[in-house]
């Protein structure tokens, strides 16, 4: 018997559960919940859309609830209450609320015998992974997180902000000397801007102020101010023909050292290349949701992150054929 | 109060677990456990020796032994006999034998309510858990292993058997146009030949014919005849000097896709580079030492691999730290 999934929220990344539960036999789709007026919402694969208010009578036909709110306003309400009725699974990302939002679901679903894996997708989630694997091997070295190259959702949306931008993109890019230095061991001491630089590919009103709107961007504190930024002004129809996807990705580098006077060194590296951002997120959250609902199973309850899961519990496949095939 | 290790076994892995237990302050080493005359044996580091035979007797005061034997003979008969007395971690790697090992600790470890880790390292070990993780993401799409650069101790003992060899080192290097394909998403079909060369530095006995030696080893059966192989003549200074080291290291590459269509492309890569192999695999089991001991004082008894362990056990950080810091 499969198990059965709801949809919380039909955004890009409700779009992506959607279609990576499609990839997995073991896994089916109830239906998608919205605040909208459920019959103006017609999803991809034309699954049953119901209000959100429906949700709640519901408990018996689902076995996990997949929130693919935002982290600003959304998950931070709605995650502990559909914890009361719901496995559930979310992406929150704010990572320094991370500790908070863990408290207030586990309060929730231990009491509702329910279980929550919390702030999963890749970062937090599997790059947290990563840098939790290589700090535990390697307990003496430094750690490296690179984004990009990538779409920035939130960079994109402060350029539009600006008076006579019609639309933007913004890439995150690692830069590539920082990068090398890190990846010989050579541990060097790097901000977030030394080791990333900034892209933009700005639509602009016709006759506005070009020149006023790049020193706008180049001169925005915390999201530009103090990186290598580069503006380039495109067509609409440019913009929409090459910049018209979510691709991101990155890497967590961990950089060690072992021996009785750590002569030797050893460089961990974990990279993703994405071409869809959301869609690999929800992949993500599709594998936690098969793992939240076999630790309930087994009576774990309450709220977990992907660094408490058991690897094994987020595979389709047995115990058994894992240890068979991958060790 | 840290946690008290014994070495079982005290070759270029047991000192590497000397070594990695002094950067983790939660672990102490209580010694090692030799089959040699204990006072013969001199550590790295001045640990206390002990016969094998004195093992038993000490199990109070020994919370976790890693056992730093052989897979071959060694492990299949040592580790499920001290799994009796100790919570145990060892690094058998004959892949193909991995399941009858866990099932045979597993009968010892779980009637003794003791706790075992097996096959930890880095293949079988964080590589495994590169493919359960990345497979479990990306369901629809191929896994890659490329080994090394590094050094096969397998393959320069087989050199050294060929008559008139005195010394020999071979390094497996992944091939660059192969690599190359698996990283850009083309999911080729590759053999191990096809993904791998083989480079080999050899020191001949003086009027050795060296003709007949090359021969020999690029013919060799399973161990280069399907690969592409270069030999190299070399002195037994320049072989000290130059390739002394154990060097080695490897990527797992997964390529998949998402989306309606499959439209998406993703790649993940969890990449090594070691100076040092049986040291970063000591680290491994170091790790591994600490998540034993956890496991078995909360009463979670038997066989265990690294697929099965929650990764916050694994870390010298407490949860809240964890989820603080990496999430």
């Amino acid at each position: 018997m499969s198990i059965r999934i709801g949809i919380y929220g039909y955004g890009n990344l409700g779009r992506g559960v959607e279609l990576a539960v499609r990839q997995n036999p073991d896994l089916t789709c109830v239906g998608v919940f919205t605040r909208r007026a459920p019959e103006t919402l017609k999803t991809c694969t034309g699954l049953p859309v119901y209000s959100v208010n429906d949700a709640p009578a519901m408990q018996a036909d689902i076995d996990v609830m997949i929130l693919c709110g935002g982290s600003a306003t959304d998950l931070p309400t709605q995650t502990p209450q559909l914890a009361q009725y719901f496995n559930v699974v979310d992406s929150f990302d704010t990572h320094a609320k991370i500790p908070q939002h863990v408290a207030a679901v586990q309060a929730v679903a231990e009491k509702a015998r329910k279980t929550a894996i919390v702030s999963a997708g890749w970062d937090p989630g599997m790059f947290s992974l990563a840098r939790l694997y290589s700090g535990a091997v390697l307990s003496a070295g430094c750690d490296y997180t690179f984004w990009g190259k990538g779409v920035s959702q939130g960079h994109s949306d402060a350029i539009r902000r600006i008076e006579g931008v019609l639309d933007a993109r913004q890439y995150t890019i690692p830069v590539p000397s920082a990068l090398e230095a890190v990846r010989k061991g050579e541990t060097p001491v790097l901000t977030a801007a030394q080791k990333h630089e900034r892209e933009c590919f700005v639509v602009a009103k016709e006759g506005a102020d070009l020149a006023r709107i790049e020193k706008e961007i180049v001169e925005m504190p915390n999201y530009f101010a103090d990186y290598h930024t580069t503006v380039h002004f495109i067509t609409q129809e440019e913009l929409q023909r090459d910049h018209g996807g979510l691709p991101h990705g990155g890497r967590v580098i961990r950089s060690g050292e072992t021996g009785l006077n750590g002569e030797h060194k050893h460089v961990i590296e974990y990279s993703l290349k994405l071409d869809s951002n959301p869609e690999f997120t929800a992949s993500v959250l599709v594998a936690c949701a098969r793992a939240a609902y076999r630790l309930q199973k087994e009576g774990v309850y309450g709220c977990k992150t992907m660094l408490d899961v058991p690897p094994v519990y987020l595979s389709a496949k047995s115990r058994e054929e894992l240890l068979a095939a991958l060790l």
